[in-house]
């Protein structure tokens, strides 16, 4: 297949005009050419904080729902995502994995690049939306249980609990990333992980100990420390237009993982769904639980990425950056996010208002229409 | 008087070693020559925003006790600087703008360059140690009466109570600077003071609507805007220093002005004391009324500097901005605050810590020892 005619955007050396061709799954050979353009190709997306989508969730502990959740995804420009849960018993932790890893077993292109737990190792305190039932320490026996698996890639813990830095410890030896999240943390509890190699917080600054002038707490930890990455749901409800951008100046664009954080209920009608065994109630978009917590977004990542861009003036290389090479990087996945020759064909075609027209999985148009 | 061997340093050029001569109270001659230095010359401190120190105040509305000011602020290297009032009647304002005046005229030289009322036109939710019996609206009356004095440089208000926009445009028409404090503004308040021009923040994030990352208001408003300046306290209590290195990070030191907010309490020992007729009690240094609220600071210049080099790390050309320049040309203040002939001899003198040698006013030691 051969993209002609396109402004192509890299994560690293920005925006150049010219042809792309693929093969064998691959982007075989870039031309570059000064020339007139129609079709913007970067890199496909990345979501590595994602419950579910159209009526699926992770939970459902079922290949047929994380398929359905593939399907839906490349219709926003999505070729790789973490199935996330919630806290939720051991038992169902490893069903969940199993399940992922048979699922990514079966296929030979997958878009499932593993699993991200959030919970259950997070503050009772800072629950937000997850099932205060499920929410504990870490054990031993659980660690070691979870990070059999090589499908886990990332795991979200409050870092002020019990037994953080020993188990952290054990986890990122097995390749496992620690992000910080829903979490009471003072400055000092994730200055302490910060120094053991712990950079990365979940859907900032929702779920965390809030800025306090006395206290930084561990968001003015995730704004001071420089090279800590932070998630962010852009859907204008979880942060505020102005709070993206303040995190925007303050970080810059090389240190933003968009995430959806989306449940079951995206792409679906206003309703009362489920997450984690707790009822959902969706209003105009907008997922909470009945004590008014968000719960969850009904965000599709193509609206994350259009809103990033509104909201900030970001440019087209820095919106490849936020949208997957940072979240590529923070894992330590390879020859994948960006427009380079031997690099993996995934990718996403946008027409000059960032419109999503096609997705492109290891060279096969999975959505849309590449004319 | 010829200060040779020194290294100077000027907000704007930076460091430079040399000679500087001084005649009739003015810098004559600087000559730049690569050589050894023993001493820092940099400008003069100004603290825009001080109540009073060893016993004075400000509101105790006489001569007297801005001379006691005066000679007491020349040991910590500040020559220039703004009584600051608290929120208190009409009565006590114009006196305390007439007493200053006085004091003015009959000096030839004099560290005093005018008043800054801190209220009483403020937020009633964010008092701080504001007395709340005197915190009102502004009305045309009292803005008349106020504005007649020259004297008055600056006023800190919240620019979401009624009236602030027809009354800080009349302010600024005759030359004051508004500085937003005290306040419980939202976002969009803040832009729109902004949008006329209003860009300074008072003992910034202090008696402020706190950053929630759905409403970012006054605090997030002010890390937002790049060139809205904003005074910090740098005593390592009213923020933390983890805090004001986030600031820095943030807004850069040209955005900075570092104040002391002293108290009459400063200087002397614990015990208890007097602000805008609150009780006051004085325990390690830290001031507070007695519902725990902080009531101003016991903090000297010359520490504030020295903390705001230690929590950020900031270069000395650095420290010149935070310490004068900004608050100088924030006010629109000429010949003042730069290392640089025709400029009038304001100066601090410092050894390679930061410790205070000497202070010169208008050419002449004022305190310390030039040897």
């Amino acid at each position: 297949m051969i993209l002609d005619s396109i402004l192509m955007v890299d994560p690293l050396e920005g925006e150049f005009t010219g042809s792309l061709e693929i093969e064998d799954g691959k982007i075989s050979r870039i031309s570059k050419r000064e020339r007139s353009w129609s079709f913007i190709v970067i890199p496909g997306f990345f979501d590595p904080h994602v419950h579910g989508s159209f009526g699926a969730d992770t939970m459902d502990l079922s290949k047929k729902s994380l398929e359905k959740m593939e399907e839906f995804f490349y219709a926003q420009g999505v070729t790789s995502f973490l199935p996330t849960t919630v806290s939720c018993s051991l038992e169902d932790m490893l069903k969940a994995l199993d399940v992922v890893e048979e699922y990514m077993n079966g296929r030979d292109v997958t878009s499932v690049l593993g699993v991200h737990l959030e919970g259950p190792y997070i503050s009772p305190e800072k629950v937000g939306a997850q099932n205060p039932e499920y929410v504990r320490e870490p054990s031993e026996k659980e660690i070691n249980a979870i990070s059999e698996n090589d499908v886990l890639r990332l795991i979200t813990m409050a870092p002020e609990i019990e037994g953080f830095s020993e188990y952290s410890k054990t986890l990122m030896n097995k390749g496992v990333v620690i992000s910080m999240g829903h979490s009471n943390a003072k400055f000092e509890h994730v200055k302490k992980a910060y120094d053991m190699g712990v950079k990365r917080i979940t859907h900032f600054p929702n779920a965390l100990r809030p800025l306090h002038h006395r206290e930084i707490g561990i968001t003015g930890a995730g704004l001071y420390f420089d090279d800590i990455v932070l998630e962010l749901i852009c859907d204008g409800v979880h942060l505020s237009p102005q709070m993206v951008k303040l995190v925007y100046k303050t970080k810059g664009a090389d240190r933003i993982i968009l995430i959806t954080d989306a449940i079951s209920a995206a792409g679906l009608k206003d309703g009362v769904y489920e997450l984690g065994g707790l009822r959902v109630f969706v209003e105009n978009g907008v997922a909470r639980l009945s004590n008014g917590s968000l719960a969850g977004s009904t965000l599709t990542f193509i609206n994350a990425v259009r809103n990033f861009r509104k909201f900030t003036g970001a440019s087209l290389k820095e919106l490849t950056r936020v949208s997957s090479y940072n979240a590529i990087s923070n894992l330590s996945i390879e020859n994948l996010g960006r427009i380079k020759e031997g690099y993996i064909a995934d990718l996403v075609v946008l027409d000059r208002d960032l419109n999503l027209i096609a997705t492109v999985k290891r060279g096969e148009v999975v959505y849309g229409k590449i004319s």
